[in-house]
């Protein structure tokens, strides 16, 4: 017989289906005992009057009759059951995983995290980023992108320079790539506009709640754009894509609404509007105000700064034409907290070249980037939205870790 | 005034458009130019009757009058021009791109991938890649599987033990996955049905044409399975929607059929066909006799080897409860080629510890990956395809490295 799904049972109220899936819970009664099995799909209550109930996380089949109840979730449960064990637990779960709220702190949550991650709560997280993911691709798909995959194994430690992982390369040092920045910007001169969903890796030597070593990042790049403004619309496509995914697939909780028009405002602006420190960069304070801000003047929970001071962006910044020291990058902060970066990029190989030599950074290193310039570029740009981020701040997670499958951090490389 | 694509050219006869994209190739003839425009969906014909016309790789904006014309690509030419040059290459490509064959030996193509990819038959191929990603996504969307990422830094170097690639990771040895095979099998006891598309890493010490130090695995792993038939069944689907996915982008060179019922031989029954060398394995000169065979009696360009001898497949595998010494593990052979492997995995936690003590392997090293085996997993079993190889397969490429983005190996670690 095959198999039913438990959000599907109420379509066979009168007969006989099986179900499979774990021993999610037992309740004992005086005269009737319930056995709840999880699936994929969600929960199915079953009524049992005789016999041994078998352990949470047993895996069962269970043979038996719908029947309509409205006490049980999803308005049916199952009687007359033929319980079959297909495999034993050979231990107790670190927590009761059956408890509406995870019983147990994030260090224990994350050691035992092949089990505890079947937690309903904990699966949504996951299940939420998964949609995240799907909106994110069907929104690009539809505008003409292509998927790439590039390399996760780089020859320098060029973006940076710092906090990058080497690598034992057949007796020579290669390192975990930093982002795919470089070759999206290359490929953007085959495909003119890609994204790649893929991971890339941080040696960051901070502890804190925001950073890990290794997280999911959603890249893009486009040519042909008339500046940072036509990369900041394709965000905006792909951040509604996203909810709109998410929402889709029933996980509705703490979806933002995302504004036609997103507000933006000058980095000038927003350091007038936050109390202007003097620093090339945003505090955490000012990002937090300006989220506030956004929300109170706009309600919006999406707000754009643009015009980052050319000093603290990367070599690749195209400046702002009109004003000098001033970039075409810009941040996207999302409920208090920078959430994408992005810009647009230089594309003319004169312009590299000065760049570097203004950065006093030499040439070799880039030679295989630097090449896709010198062969004609048009103008470009895009941005990269970390997946775990994006993750915490729509579950309202406190750590990003929380976010993660797995994570990796300073102290933490398994399981 | 916004651009339009080469391919949409013809519902703009009779109008002024604009096209933008990367000057492919000039034509000078006695009392015309033609100045053909590569963008993303194709080539645009230009009629230039007088000035300059900039050199190959210019990226170029067009303003023009459509105009139908039979002997041009796509029937339709563009007449008056107004040309901006939007960008100039510093450089002439390393070979003429507008060849219809690649003009260059795959070493230049390698060397020189930022450029040579925009030749089209190159870009293909990526495109192809593509596509059979996103068949290969949207097939087991639609059958209740639920996308991964997993950690690509792991604590040991567990499944193999060899050919690894060590990270220095915050002062102690990391290794980088060599496939997210633990991890799925974890995420069955999550989500059921899992799949991931992601790098793997191979410390491989030979220069073949079929190895890659990095290449693209789509893995895909699920729970309540009767035994590898089901996972075997599965593979039939994803194969088919890859395919469907190629066609359906305008791809139909070499698209093979994927029969209803893909063939299928026991391995003792594949090894009497193709002459017993009691080696307990394929040889490549046996897999590609499978092939044939297959074509020749079933018409199929797939084979399964069902049944492959326990002593070649790792520990996790599941022996053939029928026949002692056998496994209930499976090899997909494609134009003679191991394409796919999978099989069906042990379930019960005592059967991991037993598989582990026969093998003299310590438990340590697997602990996290064991701890989902002790809380009650369902039967379960999975597969592996390498993209590069699938690609290569479709697109008769001899060497997988045509078939990768900036592909590396043993010796090649840029661009």
């Amino acid at each position: 017989m095959s198999r039913v799904l438990s959000a599907a049972l109420t379509e066979h109220a009168g007969h006989s289906v099986t179900i499979a899936g774990w021993v999610h819970r037992r309740r004992r009664l005086k005269s009737v005992s319930f056995l709840i099995v999880r699936d994929r799909a969600g929960l199915a209550q079953v009524v049992v009057h005789e016999g041994e109930l078998p352990p949470e996380e047993s895996v069962v089949e269970v043979t038996a009759t719908v029947v309509a109840s409205p006490q049980a979730p999803g308005g049916v449960e199952l009687v007359e059951p033929e319980i079959t064990v297909l495999s034993e637990p050979a231990q107790a779960p670190p927590f009761d995983l059956f408890r509406p709220a995870v019983p147990a702190a994030l260090p224990t949550v994350l050691d035992h995290a092949p089990v505890a991650l079947r937690h309903p709560a904990l699966r949504a997280v996951l299940e939420i980023s998964g949609a995240s993911v799907s909106g994110f691709r069907a929104t690009l798909d539809g505008a003409g992108f292509t998927e790439i995959h590039t390399p996760k194994l780089v020859a320098s430690a060029t973006e940076s320079g710092a906090n990058v992982f080497p690598v034992d390369y057949f007796g020579r040092t290669a390192y975990l790539a930093q982002s795919p920045q470089f070759f999206k910007q290359m490929m953007v001169g085959v495909f003119e506009r890609v994204y790649e969903v893929g991971p890339v890796f941080r040696a960051e030597p901070h502890d804190t709640a925001r950073h890990l070593a290794q997280y999911t990042s959603l890249d893009v790049e486009l040519g042909f754009v008339r500046d940072h403004r036509d990369v900041m619309a394709v965000l905006r496509e792909v951040l509604s894509g996203m909810v709109e995914s998410v929402r889709h697939r029933g996980h509705a909780v703490g979806l933002p609404h995302v504004p036609q028009e997103i507000p933006a405002l000058h980095f000038t602006e927003a350091k007038a509007l936050t109390g202007d420190d003097g620093e090339p960069d945003l505090s955490p304070a000012q990002e937090r105000a300006l989220s506030e801000w956004a929300l109170r003047e706009h309600g919006s929970e999406f707000v754009f700064v643009t015009g980052y001071p050319m000093v603290k962006r990367p070599f690749y910044t195209h400046p702002d034409p009109d004003r000098p020291g001033y970039s075409n990058g810009f941040d996207l902060l999302f409920r208090g907290m920078e959430l994408v970066t992005g810009g647009q990029r230089l594309h003319r190989y004169a312009d590299y070249l000065a760049a570097l030599d203004e950065r006093g950074e030499p040439v070799e290193p880039y030679e295989g980037y630097l090449s896709a310039f010198a062969h004609g570029m048009p103008p470009h740009g895009g941005f990269a939205i970390g997946l775990e981020r994006w993750v915490s701040r729509l579950a309202d997670l406190p750590n990003v870790r929380q976010a993660a499958l797995f994570p990796r951090d300073l102290h933490r490389l398994s399981p």
